[in-house]
């Protein structure tokens, strides 16, 4: 399986509501996207300092899934539209996991 | 449950065998913190430029399974010796997500 993992910082005056935008859009995506096998994201839960702000975990059966998914016009236009002018940072990596 | 994820990037001069020692390190957590319910880690697979190097996703029942992870000698170890001194940088997010 393909896992695609992604943290955000947001810029500052990004509010509650401008995240829940955010989570609302990436919420309608697995409806639209069968190959999301598993998507799992939110905002940091508070308990350490200096953490990033917001992630994005997604598993795929493989790598196609995966490329589906990035390249899927409905998962671009939530970028650009709700996540890219937000954005102050992104961190991702893509990598192999077990099918446990 | 608590998902815990971080991700690094290498200090310039890191080789394969480092990140080796890295893996062969973290391989050996989970038989010795049960807390741990699901540990997955790895290096980036190099499908997109710009990417973080490597990533580690752990999965708890709760916030204090992952503080019994976060604390444990082993891990704390593993991170001064293993880890720290092969840092350029680092970069996390804790956060809940379904028990699915």
């Amino acid at each position: 399986m393909l896992r695609h993992v992604v943290m955000f910082r947001w810029n500052p005056g990004t509010t509650p509501a401008d995240v829940a935008d955010v989570q609302e859009g990436l919420g309608g995506l697995p409806a639209v996207i069968p190959e999301i096998t598993r998507y799992q994201f939110g905002p940091d839960a508070g308990i350490n300092d200096g953490n990033a702000e917001f992630v994005v975990v997604a598993d795929f059966a493989d790598v196609d899934g995966y490329l589906a998914y990035r390249d899927h016009p409905l998962h671009r236009a939530l970028i650009g539209e709700r996540i890219t002018p937000r954005l102050a940072e992104r961190h991702a990596v893509q990598y192999i996991i077990d099918d446990a």
